[in-house]
Formats: structure tokens, sequence, C-alpha cells
């Protein structure tokens, strides 16, 4: 009995009987509505191969950082988990056993208690592996063997999964230098209106991203456009644009440090753009060509009628050391204190009022909800707010998030739910926290009597599907 | 039934239902105190001519700056909600009829759900108005034309409404050049003792306020000295304090960016007010400028017993398209990280300790409760803190307030609740809300075995009523 | 009844049956393990003295800034609670009689309703002076006459409170000048492993502090090495540690007004050395000193295995009157925003990855929890977050630390509970609260289906002995 994986089916649910009876109702009513998952990282070969996931380490652990960088920071060498070095081919002396790892992971997984990744990985283990039995050192090889053996059936295929999984459509992100090869194949198979691409363009549009002045070099040969001059580089932006909606794109995302927005003009940006087309930008021409970018693509957005997203704020790659081992995401990035207010003036001063333009915002600093993005969301047209995010996808991070944000600007200037993950496997149990989480808020506001239960019903169904398409527009 | 405004006499209260008892104690020993509204916005004039008030629209919307930037948000525009342009006579032709305003609001008011304005325009449709159906599209012109009706009674004018809200006392908000005849006129019918004024001198000591410049000309008129010099400015600030005091002012009112004070030698005051007095203020001037003046407005404080309020930190009228079609206070103003300790310090040092000051600090920033407002109220015998405010002035807001400062501050470094409105209709409901509140919070200390109910009584009691008035000297 | 001390068996549980339950539960198993003290303020000298303590004025009042900081915020002279004046001996024509300080704040202690003070000081009339009716003006003298006969007994010494509050070991601070007498003789009575020092040594890396040359000078004295040169001083701060492990030491504890840390060449340390080792350091000189020298004292960390703990972020002494009159820890240190992820950057560069290393975080800031904190803590290998500390040592403030810690840094990146007291008698108290607190959290996961009741046993048991002994090597 105690040993069994606990998949409560009023779990995070309150437990107060009258308020649990609320958002059990408010559940049953959406639980099983299709998942729009608008904003991700899966990885579109997967999709378009359908090929077998590999074993149980490299399916569940090395590609999630936020499952290896907790044992990280317990002591255990990323070296032992199967992450790989960065650059050179991958020394298979020192790889471990997939099996090994595992094991590993198994003996440690006490270590997640009360975090939404024990919520999500037991969700997979019982309800896409049928395995019953708490993950520990004891169960670790059963799982392994399970997992091994399931992974390889056909009822395992990443479409058969995605029919499974009841995900109507799914986009996965990629940079203005992707050709797009994956997408076009699911197009011509008719798979293009339930896998899209969106348009990240941080890598062309960021002076200290790596290699910015080849990547610039490129966009210039697949666009067609003279990219060693700012109008024919803003020019290829846009014609890569054009060519991700071509793919199904309706949104572009935005992963800069700040929220910081500029509005030059054209004098200024052609002279910036000179200054750090080949890689000689200070750290301050840096931020203000980024700023100036956000503020170029509100204007391409208001265009093509790409929904903007910017996602702000990270301080990536914190660990020098793990840097160089192991390359970026690798679990290290932090979050800062991040100004929404002054940051975005330029760009809402140009774009905010504008009928066409649609901005979501998120942030990893939540003093903001209240204080900044609230306000701002419940007055500008344009903005709307991206869920809790990243570190704050979770029970308690998704309650800061409406507690703070609901008063203010309503739920009607927020967008759903998005699972921003490259955990495939987990994304039916992140879209299910979620669903949990919103009927648990909108519960306590019934039975406080602050809305009615067909209000919080209706409210329910809006953030689950109708909000998240309309904002997306998918 | 499911069509029926909610008004549900525990609302607000805990569910679990030996909290809710409590709260239900405590609330029904303190529901019928009179209302003390020491701080707000309401006319004078109302009260002092008592005619009656004007349409649906004009009387619930057009200046409820909570409800029109909701409706913004959403892509509605301001002239379709009937808000004048800013300057120049309104343009009757463009000028949509009450009545649409109202139906295009009643659409529109699910966009409300789960904000504090839909509890308040609740509770007046219910409690003012006896509307019982909820506000719809359906119920739109019912509404208009029930509340169109009563408001041209006598039963409905401003006085009348006064005591049917068993409002005690109410303060009104000036400016220095402000002739108080509205007060006056109050004073000579017997009304001064429920309708008093406060003096909010942010146009005449912020050197960036519009027309700054002809504003100290006006002030030296009407008090009699030379506001071309620093120390005869000094002193007509000081004389209109005392005509305020004679009009019933108990405090004064500083509504500005920051909290940051400075305390200048008088040569340095002198010839920074040379450089500002003909607005040609740097932005630094201009800052170093509020700053010293409200160190010199806490020296005034401490000679004629005002009681000293500060409201910084909302970034004002950031939506620039807004500002110059329709001027000021269009609902586009964002509260923005502010510190307390650093900009504190120089007028705590001059008079922080002086028994004579008494000073209230507001928050926009919810950060600074628990981290700075509470340590510093806890410490300083002049401070006290005022209650959450405006965007903050709601159940979740009124919680953390509570829950991020009791600990550190206790209850009676605390001056009970401000309305801050200009929607005198809504007064009764947001009082309300806050007692509710209060007694939801208190009632979870006793059930937590925190505190008794005997204390949480009478904690509940002076809340309410007792340090409002000590706290404002009424 | 209604007069009776309240301190219900089950305070602090939630409220709601099942939940309640649990708690109680999870509390019964775990409520009696022995206490672990690794960080605080008592003084050595009482359990090296085995003396009385004095009268319940000097106490329980003057030693406590929490209490006395209460009363100066509502008026009450410093002078009249017997707060002695700073330099020069107490006269004692102005010193109020112990009794009429009593008097005084038994007179106020309903100031302290819903703070922690009160809970603490609540246990400790009923729990260790068996007193039953509440503390009011009525019952001060009562009170008085019990514990001033109660402290005068052989029961009440210091080393029999040690054994009746169950305290396994308790850390004492020092300062490197401190000759260490106290744990001496301690260690010579057989008391030296239930009373350690730890090594807080300000006074001799921050230049901005009281006497910083002179203490220099002391420090060479003292260790025999030449501090006039950098190589020395660096030398007798290592000498200091070694002496300091010597008397029990484990830990060294920063007290720095920011987390601000650097990292400077050897020539670049030397040359600030002798900018600031005569006391002329600018205030940039300073801040990059302390910074540098954090990171210096991580270097001797991984050499001599004293755990690290950094208190970042109070602006000490912020009331100038207070501080020139009383002089320091007078209640007026009030907290600021405080930045993590640059600040350590320097030091966790250099020390982040290296297993030989342990690094306990404490903030005042609490809006780092979530934001900075528990991402750095989820990640680096060397660092833990210490508790909810000072202002936030309380109920909300620990359930907000769970809250916003445990989904992103787990629990096992916590170190349990530190009482940081100076305040003895209060200290089962005080640990009392945090145990209750981390079993209500613990069985909200539970009611919630988000964690196992038998994971939640053991997470309690953790948190309350194994974690404390773990991350400070006892």
């Amino acid at each position: 009995m105690r040993d069994l994986i606990t998949l409560h089916e009023d779990r995070l649910f309150p437990v107060e009987p009258a308020a649990r009876e609320v958002a059990r109702r408010l559940y049953n009513e959406i639980k099983d509505r299709p998942i729009i998952s608008p904003h991700g990282h899966t990885n579109p070969s997967w999709f378009a191969d359908n090929e077998n996931f590999p074993n149980p380490a490299e399916l569940l652990i090395i590609p999630d950082h936020y499952v290896f960088r907790m044992l990280y920071s317990q002591g255990i060498p990323l070296e032992a988990l199967g992450i790989p070095h960065a650059g050179g081919p991958s020394d298979e002396a020192v790889k471990p056993d997939p099996r090994e790892i595992w094991r590993l992971f198994a003996r440690h997984f006490y270590l997640f208690r009360g975090t939404p990744s024990s919520m999500w990985l037991n969700w997979v283990f019982r309800e896409v592996f049928g395995l019953e039995q708490r993950l520990s050192e004891e169960t670790a090889d059963t799982y392994y063997d399970r997992i091994d053996q399931l992974v390889q059936t056909d009822e395992f295929k990443p479409r058969a999964l995605m029919d499974r999984f009841n995900i109507e459509v799914i986009a996965t992100t990629e940079d203005p230098l992707d050709p797009l090869d994956h997408h076009a194949k699911l197009k011509s198979e008719g798979w293009g209106h339930r896998v899209l691409t969106a348009y990240r363009p941080d890598n062309v549009v960021d002076p200290e991203y790596e290699n910015f002045s080849q990547n610039l070099d490129r966009l210039g040969e697949m666009s067609g456009f003279d990219t060693r001059q700012y109008d024919g580089y803003l020019n290829a932006l846009a014609e890569r644009r054009v060519h991700f909606k071509n793919h199904g794109a309706t949104s572009s995302d935005h992963g800069h440090p700040t929220a910081f927005t500029a509005d030059l003009s054209h004098t200024e940006a052609k002279d910036l753009f000179a200054r750090v087309r080949h890689g000689k930008a200070t750290p301050e021409d840096a931020e203000l060509f980024r700023g100036h970018m956000l503020t170029e693509m509100a204007r391409m957005s208001v265009a093509d009628g790409l929904v903007m997203q910017i996602h702000p704020g990270s301080y990536r790659n914190h660990n020098g050391l793990i840097l160089s081992k192991f390359g970026r995401d690798k679990g290290a990035d932090i979050p800062t204190a991040t100004d929404y207010v002054r940051a975005l003036k330029p760009l809402l001063n140009k774009y905010g009022n504008n009928p066409a333009f649609s901005l979501i915002i998120f942030t990893l600093d939540e003093t903001s909800y209240s204080r900044e993005l609230a306000p701002l969301a419940g007055h500008y047209p344009c903005l709307k707010l991206g869920p809790a995010w990243w570190f704050h996808d979770s029970p308690e991070g998704m309650r800061r998030f409406r507690e703070q944000v609901t008063e203010t600007a309503g739920f009607y200037n927020t967008v759903g739910f998005n699972d921003d993950t490259r955990a495939f496997l987990s994304i039916p149990a992140r879209h299910d926290v979620a669903r949990r989480c919103d009927c648990a808020f909108l519960a306590r506001l019934v039975v406080e009597h602050r809305l009615d239960e067909d209000e919080a019903l209706q409210v329910a169904t809006d953030l689950t599907y109708n909000l998240v398409k309309q904002a997306y527009k998918l």
C-alpha cells in the first residue's frame, strides 16, 4: 500500500470538502478537453519520422534539466548521469551504461519530494507505463525493463502518443536558420495542422549569441537578402517569418536577458547594426540592439500577424565550469529581478494601442505579477500574460500567478497554459496539473462566494481551451 | 437562480466551518460600525450642492478608471465608453449615447470575474439599486432604466446617501490652489464635521507637474507670500496648510513617483528652488526638489499637526497615446519597484523620532511589505502603514498585506482602511470587503490558536474604527 | 477562561480536520527530538559559569530587540525600558526599576498580538514559569514575582535549562578577537560537545566596522602573524579559524550588507588591503574588500572544512539618533532588496562546484526565494538554503519559505531550523514553532495528495534533525 504510486483522483484540489466538491465538478467538465500546446520544445523530428524513443535514461533523464540539475545539486556528477560533454565526440569509454544512470536516479528519487517533477514523473510511470510501485533503488530494474520494452513498441511511437495524449495541436520552436524540413515532411503527410513551428530568432538578433556574425551570413544565404546591410537584414528576418508562417507558425518567441526595448531612428539603427554586425558589440551595444530588435519584431508582427512572445529575465549559463564542459542549457540558468514598466515603454508606446498587435509576456520574477504585469495587461489592448513559467510552472507557482494577477487583469487577459517542455511524455501530466490548479483556484472563489459556479465553469473552459486558441490564433 | 446576483452573507470568509463561524462572529460585531473614510477622492461639490447624480454611464463607468481600463484592455475604444478627449470642448457628435455605453459595459461585464470591481459593482446594483438579476446583455436596459430613475429621486441625493451609508466622516482631497469653496459651504451648513478636505500639494511641489511655474504664481496670489523666493514659497505652503486645517483637514497627502527624500541645507534648497522655479528643472533637479520638499512637509507637519501621507511608486500616464488624447488618470498608471529604506532615511533621520510627527506610508510594491515597511513601522515611532492600496485594495491584496505585515509590525502600526475612491456609491462595499477580509484573517489566527477570539474581536474593532480615528486625528 | 494563556496542542496546524490529523501525526513523531541549535547568539558565559539569570526585565526585555523595538515603535522611550546608553557607565539615577519596566511591558503586551514574539513569550510564561493567566497590567506583578523567584533557583540555571530544554548542541557566535575563554572552560568541564563556537569575522574583514584598524592590530597580536601585510592578514584569519575549530566551531558566519563577492588577483587584493588597512577605505573599496574576503573565506573553508554561512541584506543601524545614543543592535536594522545571482557569481565560479565546499545562504528579501535562491540551490552542489531568517522566522514567514523554495530546490537543499537568538529561554518555543510549521506544510502536501504520509514523515524527521546535523557537520 505505502509503496504504491499515489495518483489520487483529487490531487491538488483543496482539502476542505465543500471546496473539493466544487473543484471536482469543474475539473470533470474540462479534464477531457484536447490539449493545445502552443509553446514548447519537443523535437519535430519525433513527429516527422515517428521512430521509437530510446532507452529510459535517454528518454527521461538526460534531456530533462529539471531532473539532472537536482541530482547535480546534491553532488552527483553530470558525467555519471550521461550528460555529454560539449563539442567533440562523446567519449564512449566514460559514457555510463543507461541502466546504471537509471539506478542512480532511482536511488535519489526522494530528492524530488514536493517538486512538480515528481508529480509529472509519477504520472508518466503509472499512466504511460503502467508501473504501480514507487520508484526506488529496489524497483529501479523493474522500471528500466518495463520502460525499455514498451518504448520499442508501435503504441509508444510519437504519433501514437499524440493521439493517446489527445494533443490537438503542438508547436515546436525553431530558429530562423532551421530549414524546417521536419515540418515540411509533416505537412506533406497531413500532420501540418497538428505540429506547428514557432519563430525564435535569438541567434540572429542577439549580438552576444554564439556565432552571431556567421548566423547572419547564413540568414542572408537562406533568405536571399544582403544581411551585411541593416535593411537587407530586416528583410531577411521578415522573409523567414513568412517562411515560418507557411510551415504553420502563428507566433514568434523572444528569450532575451531583460525586457528592455528601444525604438531607434533608422539612422541610429543602421549605425548600431554596423557596429554589432561583426561580433564587436559592447555589452551596451548588444543590449540596445536586442531592445531595438524587439520593437522591430513588433512592427513585423503587426504586418504578418504572428503573435509575439517575450520570455525575459534568465541569467543564462550561470555556472562557468558547467558551460565550458557541457555547454548551454544544463540547468544553470537563474532568474533575475526584471523590470517591465520602463523596459517595455518604447515598444508599447509605438504599438501598444495597435489592434493588429498581440503580445504575450512571461516572467521569472514573480514580484512583477501584481506590481507590473497585471496592471499593464489590465490596460494595454495588445498585451496578455503568459502562464506561470519554468520554475513557476508548479502548483504553488500557478496559485501565486492566479492570486496575484486575477484581481487586476482578470482571467481574460491571460492565455491559458503552456507546457514549454521538451519532455514529451510528461505533457499530459503538465496540462493536467494546470487544469487542476485552475479548478482549485476557481473553487476557492466559488466557496468564498466571489464567483458563481456557472461562471467558474465558463472560466475553466476558457482557460483550458478557448483562450489558448484565441491568444495563439489557432 | 443562477442568474441572480450572489451577495452571500458569508462572502470572503474562510470556507472551513470552524473558521467561518469565527469570522461571522467577529464580523457581526463590527459590520454596523460607522464608516470613517479619511482618504478619498469624492467630489466635495456633491455634498456641498447635494444635487442628483447623472445617468448610469456618467455615474458608474466614465469616472471609474478601474472599470474602463479593463474594457480598454480588451480592445474597446475609450471613445465608445464616453471618455472625453482632453482639452477643447467635448465633441457631442461623437459622444455616444449613455445607454449605448451601458450596453457595451453590460456585454463585457464577464471580464470582471474574479476582480474586486465586480464585487463592488454587484453590491451597488443589488444593495443600492435593488437589482436582483445579474448584469448582462439581456438585463442591460432594465439596469439602465432602474438606475436612471432612482438617481433622480431625493433618496439618492449625496447627503441622503451619506446617511444611508452610515458614513460618519469622509475626507476629500484638494490641492493648495483650491479655494475650498465647497468645504466652506459645507461648514456653513453644518456639514463641516462630516466632509473634510486633505492637503495634496503635488502640483506646487513637483517641478515636473503641468504648469508648475504658473501654479506657484497662483500660490503666491492666494497666500499673499512672494513665491518667487524660496522662503516666501515655504511660507505660502504653510499658510495654505493652515487654511486647509481651518476647512477640516487633518492630513496631507503626497503622491510622488518614488519615496525619495532629501534634507538639503537652506542654501542648497534656495539654489535648487531658483533652478526649478521657472520650469527648467532637469529630471535630477526635480527628484531632488520633490525629495527635499517631503522633508519640509514633515517639518511643517510637526508644526501644525497635519498627519503626513506618502503614496509613492506609480509610473503615471504610461501610455503616451492615451495621455495625449484623453489626459491624465485614464487607467494607465503602472506601479514600479520602490525602495523605502534608503529613500526615507533623510526624512526619518530628521523627524523619525519626533513624538509630534505622524507619517503614514502606502505602497504599490508588495515586496516592500515584509522586507522594508513592516520592519520600519515596527521601529520608528512616527511611522504607520496605510492599508493595501489601489490595485491591492482587493481580497487577495488585503490578505497579503496582513500576512506580510502583521508578524513584524503588529496590528497597531497600521491605520485601518482607506477607500481612496471617487466612486461614491461603492464606498460601503469597499469598507465591507475590508471588514470581511480583516475578520477572515483574524479568524484564521483564532482557529490556528495564534490569537484568542476576544483579542481578535478587540483587534477587529480597532482596525475598523478606533485606529482610523486615532491615526488621522479624527 | 478567556484570561488564560492559550497554548493549544494543535496551534499552527491547519484547521481543516483531515489536514490537522496529518499534521498532528507528523508532529507527534518529531516533537521530542533533541534540539540542534547550530546558529545563535546566546552568551557562552551563561553555560561556562552557570550562574543564575537576572530579574525578569533584564532576562526577557532588555536584551530582546524584537520586544523593545515594538514598544519603541508605539512611542515608549528606550530609556523607560532600561536600554542602556552606549559608551560610558549607565547612569543609575535614570535607570528605571526593573519592576516598572516589567509593568510598562505588561500594559503594552497587546501590541504583540499576531506576532511570533507573543507566541514565544507565552510559551516561556506558561511552560518555563508555569504562569497560567495572560500577561496584562493586572497580572504584571504576579508575573514579576514568580519569574524573579524562579530564576534564582538551581533548576533555572543555564545548564539545568539546557537539559530541561533537551538541547543536544548549541553554537554561539564569536569574533576572531575573542579569546574563547568560556569555550575553553566548557571544554575542560566536559561541556565542549554541547556548546560550540562559530567564527564570525565581520569586525576584521569589513573595513567599515568600528575600529577596523585596531582590530587588525589585535588580530596580529593574537595570531602571531603580521597583519600589516596582506599575506600575514590572511594567515592570521586562517590561524584563528583553526583556533575556533579547536573550540568546537564547525561553521563561519558572515553578516555583510550585500551578497556581493569578488575574486581579485593577489596583486589587486594586496593593493586594496593597503588602502583599507588604516581605515581610509572609500565605500567602494570597502564593498570590494568585503566581497573579495568572502571568496577568500570560501577558499579557507575548502581547506579547513568550516561550513560557510552568508547572512546579507540588512541596512544596519538605520536610525541615526538611536545609534548615537544607544549603540548598535537596537532594533533599527532594516532589510533591503538583495541580489544573489550576480553577487555570488565570482565566489560560485571559483568554488561552486568544489565537493569540499559547503555554503549556506540566508536572506531577508523574500522575493529572492523563488526567483534566485531556490534556482541556485537546486543547481550548485555547494549551496544550501538557510531557514526563514530574523523578521521571517515566524509562521507566515516559514510558510512562504517552504512554498516558494520547495518546488525548485526540494527539501534536501535546505538545512533545517536555526533559532538565531540570544533569548535563551525561548529556544524551545522557536524550534517548536518551526516543527509545527513544517508539519503543517507537509500535511497540506499530504492531503492534497502531493506527497505520501510516510514520505512526509521522513522529510519531517530530516528537517528537524538529520539535515541540521549533516549541513553543519555536527
